[in-house]
């Protein structure tokens, strides 16, 4: 048995701190950095690809609509053609920093907004699969199991892993309760660790109203912006440790020395 | 004999369009591509960079301080780390696009205020160096004559290549005369190439006093973004030519085949 | 009879000069300023609320989607009450120019895809109309007859005027021919001429397919910024004059005196 | 005995939240309103301005350079013309919302780096000079004593106010020490508060070096954004008016009701 753990790192801005990294690059082994558009100035790039290398952490560009004022949380009508652009600028960008780090970037996850529409949006969709392809059709992508973003990653021939969202809670038909719907998010460090040890070990896990649903996935997102979201993923990590799970980048071995934590 | 000819491309950004890059790239064998922090943005840097290959010229990273608004013109106090960071950003999202388009970024040049900066600026000027060294200690930079820019890269081992400005005026002492003088920018083509001539060929030419200067350079640098300038530039490449020079990349021999214009 | 001609100005940034401002000032009665966040920095806008005052006329905020890179043509998911304080900030910056100019902000009309959304986009309609009610409920507003941003401005007690498009073709149903379509611009500037007459004169006009519909409207919009768009404005404006129609601020008297070349 | 105490506010930006505001608007009666140049999206200045007219907290217009990444804390080498239409755009787009919230800006005080450059820098101070008076010759604006820009503001006619800073080392000569020197900062509440009483009550407090010194001051400034920032700020507030000092905005009475605590 053996899962991924990943999460948004990276998300500072100049003077503006968020996250705590540091804590988080512990307990993960994929870190989706962001690329500058909607977060993470050139430094915070070098910084957070450096220690993520230096741990062992596999790092993804975390790409995004060119958004700083809404943290790139704001679907916004980019043309296709211009969308397809600026992926491939923010995986050039960030490639660079991976490259100084003396690794490389090791897939892709689109952030926020355009990670929601392009479970829906063909022509996005396309368009963010079209850049990856475009930079490197080597590099796997991760992203929502169903999506229109996963179906034609594969098409392309990238490779296309599924994610579970550790602290949320599903529907029936396996996908995500709405973020504005009672229970939508899991608080009970507890409780999301068993989860995510279900899910892991290929097993149902209860839906939102008592429904056993499956949900595959090769990694599990887990979140460190949230106060006692770090607790939480450490939760999340030791129990899968504990029932005998190997926490390991879906990539694939990590780059460097496996993390000083494992 | 043989020199470059150097232009600044890819300065279009969203709906603005700024020069004839399609003109110049039939010029020029070097260009000089914005790379989105005073101008270019990815869909431009796209295109510029696809037709540059297309036509066999070099492409260098148009590196910047981050200034959208001032299109790079204002000195910004940026500290050398933040500088450093900043440059290999820049070209990391450049050589995504050289790399999409089937070859790579062959040199650095700064743009605007930083270029003029890193003329005495100790610090800025070890921090673009420092950039270029991290990024790939193979690239090439292109600057300034006298230059703590190039003589910092040479001294970290970088080959550093000097440029001459075709349309500007110089000193006795060989520096430029500033924009604000009289005199200072040169407007009739015929001299702007015979003046291009005889630093192709290693012959003195006149200082802003008359005064006769040896101005050694590799690379010629016309510019395409005002009235008439793609005829100077024209005139230029046309005369040389026609006087047995040999117009070629100052990085080497180009990338792709030789220009159609060839 | 009597109409208003509106154009959209002050869309240059930076380096990149975009239209023909001057010219178009002396055409048109009202001119759409962009407020910087699609277009137009601090002296871009400073120096056309100058010139916009010293020619009469009417100064209208061009308020936009905070979206340099896609010139505000990209519809971005704000939420609403973000909108609105974006709609203030923007309504703010120009209002301090045309303070400066001895002038002061005579309308507001959104910009590009903030425009066309709010045609039928109930929450973000609702989001300007709050926006320019907060700012100063005596401020009118200019939109597309029909849409809901004019339907709830009315409701809200904001004086909602109505613009027709002088060089745009229409459906029998009175709507806009999409851009894509065959024959959805006019390019002949007396025929342009002609239908903005009959406009004026509150004529039925032919829609793309020959019907003949009516057209209200309190201001004809001109383009200033395709190739042959100020010559089309001047014809309009000439054929108006000689026909008769008083071509005049929809807002009321300009504020300062009347254009030298009325 | 009157003093004013005042600090840096609404420096969130988007998903980044700095300081805390809340908190500090309870303890100082002057507000420098962060104008979205350097911090401050729209949404929080709207916040922050209402927030600071409910408590009768004056709130003053902190402009900036342009420039997001790096926080208004480098020096930019704006063209003076350039900078006073930067200035004036800032005033307007706060201006909007102290409006909203049944206020006005009340005085003006530069940030950051282009607060520190126009203590010597000519150009650039009678820049901010000019912007002010284009803007609202009846604004105050809140500087250091001895610098350039108090200076010229008052020989411009404006009211120029002097602050100190209640947490820094001054040197013999009645300047700051410099940050990067030991001693630079004070960090003991009650050693700040005390000097404080002094700066209040005219009388002379020790220099780094300790001889005694006169700081003359209309305000102090209070820093909200490092650890215990705000309990220092109290502990001066506490202390000033234990002792009988009034605390009030520099610019006159406050516009609506006295502060809740006060």
């Amino acid at each position: 048995m053996r899962i991924d753990l990943n999460s948004d790192l990276g998300e500072s801005f100049g003077r503006w701190e968020l996250g705590d990294d540091r804590a988080l690059l512990s307990v993960v082994t994929s870190a989706n950095v962001a690329c500058g558009f909607h977060a993470g100035d050139p430094s915070v790039l070098r910084r957070t690809t450096a220690e993520a290398a230096a741990r062992g952490v596999a790092v993804g560009g975390h790409v995004s609509y060119r958004d700083l004022a809404g943290f790139g949380r704001r679907f916004v009508d980019v043309p296709p053609a211009e969308l397809t652009d600026e992926v491939i600028y923010q995986l050039g960008a960030l490639s660079a920093f991976t490259s100084v780090a003396g690794d490389r970037v090791r897939y892709v996850k689109p952030h926020g907004a355009l990670y929601n529409a392009i479970v829906h949006h063909e022509e996005q969709a396309a368009a963010v699969v079209e850049a990856v392809r475009a930079f490197d059709p080597g590099l796997p992508v991760l992203g929502l199991p169903g999506s229109r973003f996963l179906a034609l990653a594969g098409k392309a021939g990238l490779a296309a892993y599924r994610e579970a969202f550790a602290d949320r809670a599903y529907t029936p038909q396996g996908t995500l309760v709405p973020r504005r719907e009672p229970g939508a998010v899991l608080h009970d460090p507890e409780a999301v660790a068993e989860r995510c040890l279900r899910i892991a070990r290929g097993e149902p896990v209860e839906a939102v109203d008592g429904t056993r649903i499956l949900v595959e996935a090769d990694s599990l997102c887990v979140h460190g912006d949230s106060p006692g979201a770090v607790e939480t993923a450490r939760a999340v990590s030791e129990r899968l440790r504990a029932e005998g799970v190997t926490i390991a980048p879906f990539t694939g071995a990590p780059a460097a020395a496996p993390p000083a934590s494992a």
